[in-house]
């Protein structure tokens, strides 16, 4: 079966959510828009940051007096109250939108009248649900800000066929090829912070930064309990637009501490949870601190810790020709709890899979349990 | 780029690949034949099995009098020396042929004239190396027990994205999905035998036949230094149109020996290396028994033990989207003396990659240390 082809107001929609991707807008939803006048693209726009314009009014003012009379397509539902911008129905109203097409409506709550039921008193028509399922994907990270007070956790991994992100002296250069590589810069572009433990730190001495692609670095995420992340540490010492935060626990030694903020560090003092922080706490404390989408990044004990919760909502699994034949090597994932039976593994849900080079990314959605086939 | 348009003789040399690739011959190498005259196939035919006739000459048999003047494809070069059957030189200058086309020369030496020579001295016309890469991989097990003296040796598993055959407690059932499971049972009818290794039997007690496809069981073959497998198995106590061998150390006890034998095992001795049998011994005694394709199909010890040895020549590893997330999980593979370096890992070659269902096949020749990408 062929996929069917797309309607007129699905291939505008999917326009509106190309744009959508392009902001990075934490703790905002992403959203893009397109204003189509006589059958013709007057506007286009997208969310860019927190405080800047709504993308409907970035289309609006692009589309001019062309937006009377207009179709609108916006990813999500416009906003009707008062953010930190003015209400997008009022622009949307006054501008004379005859009809908004909307990819899903907002997650959020903000009052009793939502933008979809206020267009369409005042006479505006409204279609809701078109590419929804792409229109939800891509405010999955703010939905689940919103709804479960912490970031969209997306564990990443470069592996070996049999399983591993390192040899047991912690050698990982290069597992992947260049293509898979360039795909990893492009998540950390994407992601809000990214998060290591300091095992990662003090193996690799990563820098954590977007290269090979045109990005964003994100915000750099350690778990170090004891704060054992030397000065010296690319993570302290490489320059950065973004800051590095470092989550410690609460025994952490006070000229540690001291050092490592003379040298520009953030630090989170986190509580215990057994020996090392609580993850969860940090997951919270990253949401109040407006860190819509995480890069879990590794190593083990990281993913592992985040398993046992089941706090992993996404993964982009890298998978390379590679083996290394070590039961010893570090592996994926080192679980507390792990699962006895292959019928209660976890199991990646809308799977996509795509050939890089050589590699093989597997990405989805992680989920528990028994699957389907 | 897009792929060359392929020259007659090339479409009917694939014909004859695929004709070759039907047979079960071990220890003669696969060979396919087709033949042409007047820009029309006459004749097809393959080698079925050690003993029958040749496919060229099962081929000429299909074609008749149309074989005059006719050109041969022939995937291998034909023979010229008397073995089981008569050589194939006499009977194509019998049948009057006036042009073969070969794929690959013969890796075995059996005269001091070569069937290429021999025809062309009868004034026949012979091109070779049509298709010569797919020739040469038809007849790579073949090549591989002439030159080698031990069988082709493929390392088969399914394996979680953390490179896991089975949990802590043993559970594979099932890593992957039903598609990647038919595969796996084409290889064991593709393969003389399949070996695994005692810890499997007892873990997992399969019975290593051909199910889900049409098609011969392999050999199985059990590495087994203290003959631990227990009559109950279903590698002893299932029946299969094919014998069981287990290769067990000196010291096996002789009540087992007794007990397996009357159950109809075949047992072979072999000296140990270290603790457990000789695998690279093994390998040779298959090989004098006829065995040119093995798959080996685990566990962790028996693949790590081959790699260990450089035994491993191609890999086929099917890769599930699941994750158990625990480090004492069994391994694809635990050698003794793994690589430190992923520079020094070892690396599928000629890779090939296909999805099937929900997993990725990787395929391909397992060669050792740098890469190109």
């Amino acid at each position: 079966m062929s996929a069917p082809v797309a309607s007129f107001d699905e291939r505008m929609m999917d326009l509106a959510l190309a744009e959508a991707r392009k902001g990075r807008t934490a703790p905002n939803p992403h959203v893009g828009a397109v204003i189509v006048q006589g059958g013709e693209v007057v506007g286009v726009g997208h969310h860019e940051r927190a405080g800047e314009a709504h993308a409907e009014v970035v289309a609006m003012r692009a589309a001019g007096d062309r937006a009377r009379r207009a179709t609108l397509y916006c990813t999500l539902e416009p906003c009707n109250h008062h953010g930190r911008t003015a209400p997008c129905t009022d622009a949307i109203l006054a501008a004379g939108i005859a009809r908004v097409v909307v990819g899903c409506v907002d997650p959020a709550k903000h009052g009793p009248t939502s933008g979809a039921a206020r267009l369409r008193e005042a006479g505006v028509e409204v279609v809701l649900g078109v590419r929804e399922a792409q229109a939800r994907e891509v405010i999955e990270d703010f939905a689940c800000l919103v709804v479960k007070k912490r970031p969209l956790v997306i564990l990443k991994a470069a592996v070996t066929l049999d399983g591993r992100i390192a040899s047991r002296t912690g050698d990982s250069k290069w597992i992947t090829g260049e293509d898979a590589r360039r795909e990893a810069h492009r998540l950390r572009d994407r992601a809000d912070a990214v998060m290591v433990g300091v095992g990662t730190v003090l193996a690799d001495d990563p820098r954590l930064d977007v290269r090979m692609v045109e990005g964003r670095d994100p915000i750099r995420v350690v778990l170090d309990t004891h704060l054992r992340t030397p000065e010296s540490a690319k993570l302290v010492a490489h320059g950065s637009s973004r800051p590095t935060w470092i989550v410690h626990g609460p025994d952490a030694p006070n000229e540690r501490r001291d050092a490592l903020r003379r040298d520009g560090v953030v630090l989170i003092e986190a509580p215990l949870e057994g020996e090392t922080v609580d993850v969860a706490w940090t997951l919270a404390e990253l949401g109040r601190r407006d860190v819509m989408r995480l890069l879990a990044e590794g190593g083990g004990r990281v993913h592992g810790a985040l398993l046992d919760r089941g706090l992993a909502d996404r993964a982009e699994i890298f998978v390379a020709p590679v083996v290394l034949g070590d039961p010893d090597a570090r592996p994926l994932a080192a679980m507390h709890d792990p699962p006895m039976q292959i019928a209660s593994a976890f199991q990646l849900a809308d799977l996509e899979i795509d050939r890089l080079g050589r590699d093989v990314r597997f990405r989805g959605r992680v989920t528990r349990g028994p699957r389907e086939a």
